[in-house]
């Protein structure tokens, strides 16, 4: 293994890929835990310091600003200290019984506002409108290269969620294996419709807005519930009430009323739990363009998949049982968590 | 959903089962985020405080012990908050597209040792055993019940992992259904031996006992080797060195032998990784004389199945990207873990 690459390695018995990062080649001493608060004197995510971050892949401006200049509004830079690489060609080797690629893929960060201080529960929905669009302009121009089998972008707040700083940031990764989780939705959605030719999620949708009893918010075109079988406390899906596969087919008028139920819960978030750490994923359609052809296996799922965020506050420690069985022990039954997540004023 | 049950949900885009444990019933303000150590004034584990705890299930005792009274070297008793309840009878019933089973399973607690202060890194070889072998004890008892699918014993050590109580403490927790985690492993096995008609393990063994690059601790009997695609760093996998499906069948000498495997791979830990908290996950064979009958599927288990012991410090923070794809992202080559660890002296 080359001092400087990381590789995918093959994990035979839990049939899951691993991201071996050996760029970061942390030694036992690198472990410090953190413990304070995510804040660095130096935020090198704020306006005047373009220079501390890698050039910009993208960005939203005024007229008048410049590439790697201030006044923009959201901002797409690579991440200082990728796990992987997006330079080379994914090479498939055996190690004996086992199987690894070299690490090739996209490894994004997204500045989402201009202010070090403006969390999404009380930043203004335009705001939050242009950051789901530059999620949408990154995820199209990932998916037209063909190595990359999925892009995942997702978003860590507070120092328990895993964020190492405080500046509102979300990151995006490409890689070119599936994720196994994402792999699960994909054929779960895929032998639903082979079956009963209906869309898996959409019958999900139909049933929670039928019983009501795990709803949180919901408009017109989004919806917002605590999953049935949620495996955290306050967990909650959100997703197009509307059929749709694949988020980069959201119009911008979409996007404003998609920023406007995620504002909504994560306000709720702020205001019932005491601001908390919490993650948010966005599971959208895999990269139906990349190579080998999956056709055969990807034929239906403009049919079959829909696009949804996953969105959970870190309340409760994930420990043993939960690694060593896939399990989890949820404390707060959904229709409870709904129901104190409604009755918050926001 | 009554007011004093949990309940199994089936997760169905993730097909995972998860526990709703509505007895522990937790509102907004229950989840105040823990952050000094563990450590509580008053200790229900310590001897002397028997009467703190359930009656017990199983204990190890000198002669003049008596049942929940001190004199004990271990001693197994049902979990005081239990995820899930032994009384009743499993009910799968629908919701809808959903789908439930009542809370049904076990959750015990072991106490591993009358001392306060006694980590497995610094506790006998011998009391370390007897530890191994009231685990075996209550693994067999709890596999006579024809109810449960699968027996998960675990250890969290410290608050990082898990652990709410410093005293040193094992758990049990008996489904009745198989966690997905353990199911992709017998699946795995079960798949590697219908073609190759070999053990996936005893495959994985030969080949890491011929490179010698990820192995920590090796003797007659056991191995210890930081797994080829390791999830965390320092992960360690244990086994046997032989073929068997299932840790019960473990003799009494082969358990004083896996104790100094682990007592040494620990000691390590605790060396080269400043104390760091921990989570020892026991992956044995699922119980095959369970309910309803599977015998076409677990007909080759004897021979294709390997007990196995999963090990890891908890050293990094697992945020959005692992929680939204199942994908692991691991700083520490499991080459260079092995080597820092082989070269700890301890």
């Amino acid at each position: 293994m080359g001092e400087t690459d990381s590789q995918y390695r093959y994990d035979i018995l839990q049939k899951r890929w691993v991201i071996i990062a050996s760029e970061r080649g942390k030694r036992p001493q690198d472990f410090a835990m953190p413990s304070e608060e995510v804040e660095s004197r130096f935020c090198p995510f704020c306006p005047g310091h373009e220079d501390k971050t890698p050039t910009e892949i993208a960005a939203v401006r005024d007229h008048h600003g410049r590439t790697n200049g201030p006044g923009w509004k959201v901002r797409v830079v690579p991440n200082k200290f990728p796990a992987l690489r997006v330079e080379g060609t994914p090479e498939r080797e055996a190690e004996g019984i086992y199987d690894r690629i070299n690490g090739i893929g996209a490894h994004e960060v997204v500045i989402e506002t201009p202010h070090h201080a403006s969390p999404l529960a009380t930043r203004d929905v335009d705001d939050i409108a242009l950051m789901l669009r530059i999620y949408r302009e990154r995820l199209a121009d990932l998916m037209r290269d063909m190595r990359l089998k999925y892009v995942l972008i997702f978003k860590n707040s507070g120092l328990a969620a895993g964020a190492s700083l405080a500046h509102p940031h979300s990151q995006i990764i490409a890689t070119t294996v599936t994720p196994r989780t994402v792999a699960i939705e994909l054929n779960a959605c895929k032998e639903h419709h082979q079956v009963k030719e209906r869309c898996l999620v959409c019958d999900i949708i139909k049933q929670e807005l039928a019983s009501r009893e795990r709803l949180v918010s919901v408009d017109d075109r989004y919806v917002a519930f605590c999953p049935y079988a949620a495996r955290f406390p306050f967990e909650l899906m959100i997703c197009p009430r509307f059929h749709q596969h694949d988020y980069c087919r959201s119009s911008d008028q979409d996007l404003r009323g998609l920023a406007s139920v995620i504002k909504d819960v994560v306000a709720r978030y702020r205001e019932a739990l005491s601001d908390p750490p919490y993650n948010f994923i966005l599971h959208s359609s895999p990269n139906v363009n990349a190579l080998p052809k999956r056709a055969h296996h990807w034929d239906t799922i403009e049919f079959d998949f829909h696009w949804h965020i996953e969105l959970f506050p870190r309340l409760t420690r994930v420990a043993g049982f939960e690694w060593g069985s896939g399990f989890y022990i949820n404390p707060t039954p959904p229709e409870d968590a709904a129901k104190y997540l409604r009755n918050t004023s926001v």
